[in-house]
This record gives structure tokens, sequence and C-alpha cells, in this order.
């Protein structure tokens, strides 16, 4: 007979789209929950959810929803997470957060568990999950980064809808039926929900995601920059990019351009990546096989292929990285920081 | 009274997705049209195409269908352009070729008008018509390389379906159809039609356009890697290139990182792209203004957008740059080149 420990799970947003995916991953990995507590904003308090087999219905987050809650994993907005995480670390939950809002807190691990799981011991009742567009990226690098050196890094991405929420999924699919009939598209969600200027997603690529910076860079592309130098814990890394939205349900591709330190062999790259946690190779350019954002969708892998040397720069290395940007990108890292938080709680 | 000089036009491949574009372009630019022979191959000769309100009969492209042709358009495939180029000018007419037949024959100019317009009499009978996305890059890019000099270009491409042709076109808005009526997709054309395995396009990015070259790049990177060093007339220049199909129906977009020699201010830049020929710029992120591939169909500019310096590198500067594929990227660049071509003929 083993005595297994179990905990009692808050999932706060668990009617969106990555709490959802949330509930499913805790369910297919046998995380050991004690008692789940779904809960979500006044509006969406009452609706069901289901879980292992059971329906649960979903509580208003308030501030002592979190007694006696041991892990709270929060995806329900940055506002959300401002106000509840310090009430639930105050009521003894240690939290995940999926949000923007306390990422670039020094005091806050920011923590993709194959680049940096070590950080998540320093949590002072929060870690934080990073955008879903910079985990999938540093996890493929982190080898490259270790066995090579990475001076710097330019991505442009090719992101899914469901990034933006279930609300800008379904716009996805009611303006494509909308153009296949000839009908008017009337964009009301995409690129960003709180700013007033709306573009068709149906058919075009949006290169737009999250408000512009002062700079000129939306703040998705900052997010890449800032996230991966903390996570690879390293100021001097040099990281540009261009985020651009699509019609893609789910699965998030990256173009990613690294120079590295040293002289590498594209073969041992390959072989290092195989070896890699998390990563699978999918790289064979004479059966046609690379990454697409259709295959990855619903794997819990970060996919890589289209390895190649840059035509110009023997140490310039491409990459086309895709994962499911619900998953990796969201519900599964937070779920496997949950699960390392575990073994010591 | 004026005697304007008019000519004898053959467009080869006239039922083709390019070919009926190059229709509509000599139509809307008032070509001096006195003949028009429109040909296809002997599966679509006896269709009929429209022009200028008037049905004409496609007649079967051979090599006498070029005599007393004055100018030859041709976008029909690669190996047609191989077998009736040659032929075409024998018969004494100038070709325009949109195929990659002959574009790196060192003899035959690789025009595109707002970059090397002086080219196009150095011909031998044949000028080359870029590949699609080299064509708006190098536009957005040729003021800019001017004024400060660029020494890298590193590109990734969001490419629409139309670039493949109407099969490729039917292939994505039938597939599309499919997901959405929870149905099989069943890909029978896209990746590459003559390749062995398919791919899904409808909600998908697909990282290959062409055959993979020895170097694992495809053959559309390589072609915007040789055709950008010819055209700017510069082997030093670098560049490297990912290529990318989407389920868009028309307009190629690009992300675009170029490395400066001088340095540049990011407001002088807009104001020297404002002022270019054929370029658009649509830049105010303030009011979420930027390039979209559904703006640009059926236009013939290059927009320009997006456009600002690296986070990192000071002579570092980032452009998203969007035109219609078959208008900019094919059937208008050699219409204008034609345009050219007549002012001396």
């Amino acid at each position: 007979m083993t005595m297994e420990k179990s905990f009692n799970v808050a999932v706060v947003g668990a009617t969106g789209a990555v709490g959802q995916q949330i509930l499913k991953v805790l369910e297919d990995r046998n995380f050991p929950v004690r008692q789940l507590k779904p809960l979500a904003s006044a509006r969406s308090a009452g609706k069901t959810v289901q879980f292992q087999g059971k329906k649960y219905v979903v509580e208003e987050a308030t501030p002592d929803a979190f007694k006696g809650v041991d892990i709270a994993l929060f995806s329900a907005g940055g506002s959300v997470s401002k106000k509840l995480v310090p009430e639930a670390v105050k009521r003894g939950a240690v939290c995940v957060d999926n949000t923007n809002a306390f990422r670039m807190e020094p005091d806050v691990p920011l923590v993709v568990p194959e680049v940096n799981a070590d950080k998540i011991f320093e949590h002072e009742g929060l870690i934080a999950n990073p955008n879903c567009s910079t985990i999938q990226m540093v996890a493929a690098l982190k080898p490259i980064k270790d066995r090579y050196g990475i001076n710097r890094i330019i991505v442009s991405t090719y992101q899914a809808v469901s990034g933006a929420g279930y609300e800008a999924m379904e716009e996805c699919l009611r303006q494509t039926r909308a153009v296949l009939d000839n009908e008017p598209v009337n964009p009301d969600i995409l690129p960003v929900g709180s700013l007033p200027r709306k573009h068709q997603i149906a058919f075009n690529a949006v290169p737009q995601i999250d408000v512009f910076e002062e700079n000129d860079f939306t703040r998705e592309e900052m997010k890449m920059v800032n996230e991966t130098k903390k996570i690879f814990d390293d100021q001097n890394i040099k990281v540009s990019a261009t985020c651009v939205r699509l019609p893609v349900i789910t699965g998030h591709s990256e173009a990613v351009y690294v120079e590295t330190d040293e002289d590498f062999d594209v073969n041992d790259v390959r072989n290092l990546l195989r070896e890699a946690p998390g990563i699978v190779v999918q790289d064979n350019p004479a059966e046609q096989e690379y990454p697409l954002a259709t295959d990855a969708a619903g794997k819990l892998d970060v996919f890589v292929g289209r390895i190649r040397r840059d035509v110009e720069n023997p140490r310039g290395l491409h990459l086309w990285v895709v994962s499911d940007n619900l998953l990796k990108g969201a519900a599964w890292n937070t779920v496997q920081i949950a699960e390392h938080l575990i073994t010591k709680m």
C-alpha cells in the first residue's frame, strides 16, 4: 500500500481556453488532486466543468476562495492575477501564474522546466509561466545554447488564434465561413480585444499581437525579448521578434534564426535536439518531413525541423519550431511546474 | 490626331492564375495591344478568355504560334518557357518570362523596374521576371540600400496559395470548408504538386515552397537569395530566407530584417519609402495601421509598415512588406517591363 500525498488545487479561469486545457492535463497526468476548485470571474461562476468524469460547479474567484488551497494555477488574465495572486499567497497557496502580471518581477521565477527547473524552488509563493511564443523557442534553443553558446536570436512567429482565447477562435471560424459564403466578415475581436480597431483574420496574416510599445514593437514581441533573457539568465543575448497572428486554430510556429559562439555541425545539432527532454525532431527534407501546427496540436512536445546552416554565416542556424500554444505554451508548462513543486511539498 | 504605336502581344499560359491577371493588367493599363494572342497548353487550347470586352479562343502554344508576335509574356511553367522562349525569340518576339527557367542565366536581365529598369534594354530577346517573393522585397529595400547600404537580409515569408496556381487556391478553399464541416481534408496538391507527400494547408503554416535543395533550403528560399544578389547586382549582400505557405488566398507578406552599412533615422526611412516609386507606406502603430494581405490583394503597389529599429542592433531595421503576389509579384511586374520595352520599340 502506498500513501501518496495529494493536494487541493485551484484553477483560476477554469472555463477559458487555457483553463480547460489545465483541467485536461491534470487529468491526463494523474496529478494528485485531493480537491479541485475551479474558479472564474463572477460572470462565469455557476457554470460547470468536467474533471475525472465528475461535474464541478465553478465558484467566483474571491480572496477567500483560496482558503485551504495548496496550489493555485492562474490563467484568467493579468488584472485577475494582479488582484488575486497576492491574496492566494497570503492564504498559503503556491501560485503558478500564466499571465504577464508578474513575469518580469525580479523575485518571481520565470520557468520553463527544460531550461531552468532549478529556479522553481526559489519561489516566494509565486512562479510565473512565460508567454507561449517564448516557451517553445527557449525549450528548443536550450541544448544549443548549452553546447555552442547563442549570442543572438531573430524570430518571426506564425501564431494561432487560440492564443487570444475562445472568442478569437470562434471569430476566426465565423469569419472563415463568411468568406467562403461570400458574406461580410465584420471583425470584432482580433487583433486585440481591448483596442478599437479590428482586422480580418480569416485568410490573412496580421502583424500585431497585443498592444504596441513605445519602440514600435508589440508587447508580444517584447515579451519574447525580455522573457528569453530572464529565462536564460543572460542579459547579453540579443533577441528581436516579429509576431504575427494567423488563421490557424491551435499550434504556434516559429522561424528562428540564431548565431552561435562556437562552430557547430548540423547533424550534431539534430542529435543534440533528439536527446533533449520535451523536444521531438521532425526533420527530413527528402521525405518532406517538418513540424506542422496541425500535427503538433494536442501534443505536449516542442517539435523542431528545417534545421539548417545559414547560407552566408557559418555560425548562423535556422530552425522551424512548432508547439501547441495551449499545452506546452500554457497549460502543460504550468502543470509541469506544479509537478516539480509537489516533489518538495 | 495621334498615331500611337501598337503591338501584337502573346500571353502564354493565358488561362492560368497569372495569365488571367496579365490580361487584366494589360486592359487596365491600356497597353497598346494591336492583336492579342492568348496561348496555352494543348489541354487548355480551345478555351476562351475575355479581353477588352471581347472573347478570344486560346490557341495551343507551338513554335509557329509566335510568328508576327512583337511581345510574348510567358507564365505557363518552367518547362514550357525552356522549350518555347527560344522559338519565340527566333521568330522576332521579345519575351518576358515569369518562370524560373532563365532567371539566373548571366546574359538574361532579371528585372524589377523600380530597382534595375536600366537592365531591360540589355536584353537579347528575353527579360526574366523574378520570383514573386523576391520582387516585393527588393522593391521595398531598394531606396534603403541606395541611401544607407545593406549588407545583410534575413526574411521570413507568409505566402499565399495563389502563388501555386488555381488548383492550389481551390484546394485551400475546399480543405477549409472540409475542416469547418468536420469532414476529411484529403490534401492532394500542396505543398508541391510534383512531389509525393501532401500536407494540409487549411488552418496551417507549411514551411515548404518548391523542392528542397542540397543545402536543405527550399528552391523558393534560394530564389530569394540568388535573385536578390542578381537584381541588386551585389554578390556581397548576405541573404537568408525561410519561406512558408499559409492559408491566405492572395497577398504575400514578409518579415524582413536588414542590417545597414550607415546609421539611419527611422523617420527618414519612412519618408524615403513614402517618396519611392511603387511603394505605399502604411505604418501607424497608434492607429493599428500596417499592411495586410487582404488589403493589398488587387492593388499594384508594394505596401510597407512595422518599420522599426532592431531592439539590439542600431543598424538593424525591421519591415513588414506586403504585396499582391499575382500583380506586383507576377503580372504587373511583367507588364511594367513590357511598358518600358515599348518605349524603344
